[in-house]
C-alpha cells in the first residue's frame, strides 16, 4: 500500500526523484472552468526555486512546470491535470560517496531498511526536490480556493532559531510583507537579525532551525469531516510528510498545555456579518442562522476540527538543515564507522524555502475540504427545501 | 467524502454518538490467528472509562465491549471485527438547554455551520465519547503490534499546567509506572502535584490542559511509505483526530527550531544487533547488512518520516476542558447573546483519559504501517532471491 | 488490505458472518436533513428476508434492523449511520459436518486457503447472509436518490433457466407487477412457469439459475468519473460484489458482440425536456444548452461510462445455488476424497431473494455518483458564473 | 471525487487526453528489485499500438514510453514510478467539425452533461487513446506477476460478430498463437474469417463488435478480499473501466443462468500438488493442509470471488467501435438535429487492439491482489508459528 497519493476530492499523486530526469504530479478533481495556464503555478515555483538567493541552496534549476493534460483553451476541463517538472542540474557526482555512507539526519538508512535498496543520489526520492511538484499543485489550489471562495493564504517565518518575529495580527501578513526580504519574515527587524543568524551558520558549517506561520483567511465555517478526516487531522498529516517538519499546532498550541479553561476558551458573539465574507451560504446560513464570531482566535480557526470561519492559524518547527559541510560520524552501509561531511549544494536554514511548500499543503487540504463541503451543502439544502416544502 | 474511517490495511470505521444507543466500530484487516476475546479490549476501555477516580467526570459506563464478528473459536478469522459498546449512561436532559446554545471551545456552532442541524445531546458526535470504540480497536491493534513484532506502547502524561514530569528514558517507562496514580503520570512527585492542581482548578470551576507523551518501542526500522504516508504524517493525522489536541511534535519536536543542526542531527554508530530485538528481518537485513543505531534519539524514531528502529517518542498538546462549570458568554441559535455554564458531567483535565485514547491512536497507525511493509519485505526478499538466484 | 468498504461519496462498511450474533453496516456520507427511521429499512428487508415464500430458504430471521446512530429526531445528522441487524435464527449444527469438508461451487476451500482458517457455519464471512444489511444500507441510499433527484430503482427477474419473460419496456416495471407473484418476475405467464421449474428442481434435489434486470430512471446525464470510477465500473464492482454473480451487462451487452455499429449506435435527437425530469440543472443545463435524448436505449443509460440520462438497464447472470440436498463429490481439508449434500436450510433458486440485493447495490453505486457530481456541479456552476460575470 | 486512480497495493493514477501533449501515468507500490527498463514496456504497446496492421487506425504513433522516475540502476526502487508516452500524430484538424456536435455511441454528450465544457478533439479524456498508459503499466504489473508467482496472462479474440473460435484449453493459449494473426485469434481458421468480416464491414463503412476472452494461468488460491474487493469485483470495475465493454463474465457466466446446480457446480478433488505450481506457500499450505483442485473450471477460478488455483478466465463483450464513415442522425449543442460522419482515422473493429488493454487491467488486478495476500500470509504464517510453538 504506497503513499504517494494525498486527498479525496481533490487527490494529488506525485513521483519523483533529486536526480531523476523529472518530477511529475497528477492533481485530479479540479472543477471545470477553473481558467489556468502554466504562468499560475510560476510565482510559487520561483518561491521555492533553489538559487535565489544568497541564504539559499545554489543548485540551480530554473523549474519551470508544463502542464500535459486536463486544460484546454485555457481553462481547466475537469478531468485530471498532469504536471511535469525537469530536473536539469543534476550534478551527482556530488553523491558518489554517498552511495555507501548514511547521512545524520537523513532518510539514507531508513530507505535502505525499508526497501534494501536506494537511489542515493541526494536522497532520491526522500529528498525535498519532491515538493517542487506539490508547490505546482498547491499554487492550482491555490487559484481554485481564491475562485470559489475568496479564501486567502500566506505563510512566512515567525522565528529562526532564537530570533522570534512579532506578528501582531497573523491574517492581515500580507504576500508582499512577506516578500519584501530574502527570509521571508514580515517582521523587517527579525528579519534582518535572522539572515545574520543563517548567514553565521553557515560560515560555521552548521545550519538552523525554525517555525513557520501558515494562515488561511476567509475559509467558510463547516469545513472538515469527522471524526478521521477533521481539518486539523488533514493539516496535521498534510503538514508531516514535508521533509524536515518535526512538530505541528494551531490556535494557541503547545501554549494552550499550560492555560486553564477559562483562559483559553474563546467567547462567541454575534457578528454583523459572516466573518468570512464569501457570499456562499453555508447549511447553517442556508437554514436560516445569523452568523457567529468569536472574540478571540486561541482555537486557530477550528472547533471539533471543523473551521469556524476565523482565520486558520497553524504553525510548524522545521529542523535545522540536516546537511553539514562539516564532518559528522556516521556508518557505512557495511556496518563500518565512518564520517560524512556534505559537499554538496544544500540551504543553511530551510525556512524561507519552506513558506511556499508549507502553503502548498494548507491549500491542498483546504481546497479538498471545500470541494468536499460542497456536496454536503448542495443536498442538505435540497433536502430541506424538499422539508419545508419550499420547492 | 466522509471521514469515518481510518486506515490503509488495518482500517476502522467507528459510528456513534455520544447520547445515541451504542458506539460501533469495524475494524478491517486484522490478520487470521491472533488470539482474541472481549476481554482483551477491556483494560484499555477501564482506563479510558469515565468515574474511574475523583479526578475524572462521573459519568457511569460500564463500557463492555461486545465483539459481533470476525472472531472464531478464540481467534481471529482474518474478516472485519466488529465491536459495539452501547452507551448506558444517557442523561441527556442535562443537555435540554444546549439544544439552542453554542458552548465555548466545543463543535456545537461549527456542527451546525457544516449540517445545518445537530444532535446536541454530550455534543453528539463531536464528543470524546466516540473514541471508546477506537480504545478497543487499538487494544487488538496493541495485541497484534506486540505478537507479531515485538512493539509496545506506553503513554503517561508529561505536563499539566506548569507541572512538567522528569522522565529520564521515555522508552524505559512501564504500564505499571504510569497506572501507579490517577493521573498517570511515572514521575511520583509531578504526579502528587498535577493531581494538586487539577483538584485545584476543578474548585475554580475551571480546568486544566497539559502534554501527553507517547512511546513506541521495538517497531522495526522501515515502516511508513514515501512520500505522503510517512508514519509521522499518520501520526499527525490519528494524533490531531483526537478530541482537544492542539499540537503534535516528535523527537525534539519545536525545541529543534532552536537548535543548529550540528546540535540536533543523531550520528549513525554500529549496532551490536537490531536495536528492536524483533526478530523480523528487515529488508536491509534480508539483503545482509548489519544493524545501526543512533547515538542520541532527537529524531525520534522517524527519519524520513520513516522509522529508524529507535524508539518513537510523540507529544500531543491537550488543551484544557472546554466544558466549565462557570458562566461563559456565548451566543445562541438565534444570534441573541447569553451565558452558559455546563451543568453536565465533565473531566476537570483531559489527560488521565486521554493517555489511552493516544495508545489506540498510535497503535492503530503503527500496526497499520507495519502489515503494510509485511508486503514490501516479502516481495523484496523474492525478488532479490531471483536475483542473485538463490532459489 | 482489507475490503469491507464500498464507495467514496457515500460509503458502506459492513461486518458479520451468517452464525455470529448480528450483522453490521457503517454507512458514512448520507446528507444532513433526510428524514429516516427503521421503518424505512424494513420494506426492502423483507423482500430478502428467508423463508418469505415456498421457493426460498426456510431460515427463519426476522431482519429487523436497528439504528444505532447517525439519526436524531427523525432526520439524519450527516454522520456516519450505524445499523445492526441481528441473527436469529443461527442453527449451526447443521454445519458440524462442514467443519472439515469443502462444499462444491462455496468458498469453503479459497477461504482455507486465503486464510488457513474459517468459520465455517453456513459459509461465515462468504455467506450471503452478509447482504442483509447492504439492503438496509441500500433502502436508505434509494431514499436519498428519490429525495435528491427522483430516481427510482426496480429490479425483476428475467429470465429462470431457459423461461424468459417478456419486458418490453424496462423503465415502465413498476414494483407492483414486481412484487405481484412470489419469483419477482413481472410478466405474470412467465413468472407462473418460473415458479413450476424452481419447484421442479427443487423436487430433483437441484437448484436452478437465472438472469435479474435492474434498471434506474431518472438519472440526470452527467454522472460517472472517468477513468477508473466510470459508472459502469462502479456498478460492475458492486454488482460482481455480490454472492454468486457470474455476469453483469448493460444495454446491449454481449448481444452488442454481435452487431454492427450501424445497428448499435443509438442516434441523438433534440429533447423536448430532459429525459430525467428532476428539476436538477445539470452543468449542461446550467451553461443554458438544451436537454438531449436518444431515439433507443442499447446504450444501456452510459456513454464513456457516464450517465446520459436515459434509463440506466442492467442485467446480472445469476449462478444456480450451489448447495445441493443431493450428495456431490468433494474432498475433506486433509485432502481426502468424500461426498457432501446440504442439510441445511436453502434456495432452490437465488433470484426471487437477489432482486433486493442487486437493487441496493445499484442504489449504492448511484447515491454516491450523485453526490460526488453535486461538487463538480456546484464548483462548476460558480466558476462559470464569475467568468460570465453574472455575479 | 475524482476517478483517475485504480488499485489498493498497487495503485495506478492516469492522466491525459487524445490530443494533449502526453499521457501520464504513475504506478506505486511495485516492490523494490525488479529489474525494469523501457524496453520491458514496449511489446505491449507495440501489440496496441494504432497502425500495426490493415484492419486497424492509420493513426500514426511511436508509443514509445519514458520512465522517469522509480528505477535506479536497472532495478525498481520501491518508490513510484511515473511513465509518460507522448502523442506525437494530433491531427486535432480532423476534429474541428465536431466541437459542436454530439457523436452517437460517444461520451461528446455525457462529457458535455457532466463538466458544462470538453476538449472535444478525439473524445479528449474519454478516447482510448488514454488507455495507452494503462497498457505500460500493465506490462510492469505482468512482469511483476511473473517474478513473484509464476502468473501468466493472454488474451485473445473469442469471437468477430457471428464468428466463433474454438479454444478447447483457453490456458493452454500462448501469446505466440495470440500473435500469429492480425486479428489475434489463436484459432487460424476462425481468425481468417473474422478479418474478411472486418475488411467488409470498413467497405461499408460501418464496424463490428466481438468478445475478448482473458486468462490467467498460475494464480494461487487465496487472493481476493470479502467482501466488496473480491476479485470478480475488482475485474468487473476494471474492465468495464476499458472503453467500449459492455458485458463481463467469468468461468460459466450468463451461461450459467440457464444451468442446473448440478450442471454448474464444479466438484473437488484431491491433488497432486498445488495446481499453480508457483512454490509459494499459501495460507492453507502453511497449515500444512494438501492442495486441492476441481475437476472442471466452470467457475473460472474463482469461489467467493476469491481465486481458487485454478485458471482464471474472464470474457468481455466488445461493442462494435461507435465511430462510422457513414452518416448518423445525432444532435448540436445548440439542440439542432444534424448529421455526422467521422472523417478521422479510427478502428473497423476494436478486438484486436482490445487484447493488450484487457491483459493489462486483468494484470493490475491481479497484481494488487497479489500484494495485498502477502501480507495476510506473512502476518498469518507468525501468528500460526507463535501459536503452535514453532518459534
Amino acid at each position: 500500500m504506497p503513499g504517494s497519493t494525498f486527498g479525496t476530492a481533490l487527490r494529488l499523486t506525485t513521483a519523483g526523484e533529486s536526480h531523476g530526469p523529472a518530477n511529475v504530479a497528477i492533481l485530479d478533481g479540479v472543477p471545470p472552468g477553473l481558467e489556468l495556464s502554466e504562468e499560475d503555478l510560476q510565482a510559487d515555483l520561483d518561491r521555492r526555486r533553489p538559487g535565489q538567493s544568497k541564504i539559499t541552496t545554489q543548485r540551480k534549476e530554473s523549474d519551470r512546470a508544463q502542464i500535459l493534460s486536463g486544460v484546454f483553451e485555457g481553462r481547466t476541463t475537469g478531468t485530471a491535470i498532469a504536471i511535469l517538472v525537469p530536473n536539469e542540474d543534476q550534478r551527482s557526482r556530488d553523491y558518489g560517496n554517498l552511495r555507501e555512507t548514511y547521512r545524520p539526519g537523513h532518510a539514507d538508512y531508513t530507505y535502505d531498511a525499508k526497501y534494501g535498496r536506494r537511489d542515493h543520489r541526494g536522497g532520491g526520492r526522500s529528498s525535498a526536490r519532491e515538493t517542487v511538484v506539490r508547490v505546482a499543485a498547491g499554487a492550482i489550489a491555490k487559484k481554485l480556493l481564491s475562485e470559489l471562495w475568496g479564501v486567502r493564504i500566506v505563510g512566512y517565518v515567525k522565528s529562526v532559531a532564537d530570533v522570534d518575529a512579532e506578528i501582531p495580527a497573523p491574517e492581515e501578513v500580507t504576500l508582499e510583507q512577506v516578500e519584501s526580504n530574502i527570509v521571508r519574515c514580515p517582521d523587517p527587524k527579525a528579519a534582518e537579525r535572522m539572515i545574520e543568524r543563517i548567514e553565521e551558520a553557515r560560515r560555521d558549517l552548521d545550519s538552523l532551525g525554525g517555525v513557520a506561520e501558515l494562515v488561511a483567511s476567509g475559509v467558510p465555517p463547516g469545513w472538515g469531516e469527522p471524526v478521521f478526516d477533521k481539518l486539523k487531522s488533514d493539516f496535521g498529516r498534510g503538514l508531516f510528510s514535508l521533509p524536515a517538519v518535526l512538530g505541528v499546532e494551531y490556535g494557541s498550541g503547545f501554549g494552550a498545555a499550560r492555560l486553564r479553561g477559562s483562559e483559553n476558551n474563546d467567547v462567541f458573539e454575534p457578528a454583523e456579518e459572516a466573518v468570512s465574507k464569501t457570499g456562499v451560504p453555508t447549511a447553517a446560513g442556508a437554514a436560516g442562522r445569523p452568523p457567529v464570531r468569536t472574540a478571540t482566535n486561541r482555537h486557530g480557526g477550528m472547533l471539533g476540527g471543523i473551521s469556524s470561519g476565523m482565520p486558520i492559524v497553524l504553525r510548524c518547527a522545521v529542523k535545522p538543515t540536516s546537511s553539514l559541510a562539516r564532518e559528522q560520524r556516521t556508518v557505512q552501509r557495511d556496518g563500518a564507522a565512518t564520517t560524512v561531511a556534505t559537499k554538496g549544494r544544500h540551504d543553511p536554514c530551510l525556512l524561507p524555502r519552506f513558506i511556499p511548500m508549507g502553503e502548498a499543503m494548507v491549500a491542498l487540504v483546504l481546497a479538498d475540504h471545500g470541494l468536499r463541503q460542497l456536496t454536503v451543502e448542495a443536498a442538505a439544502q435540497r433536502l430541506m427545501e424538499k422539508a419545508t416544502g419550499e420547492e
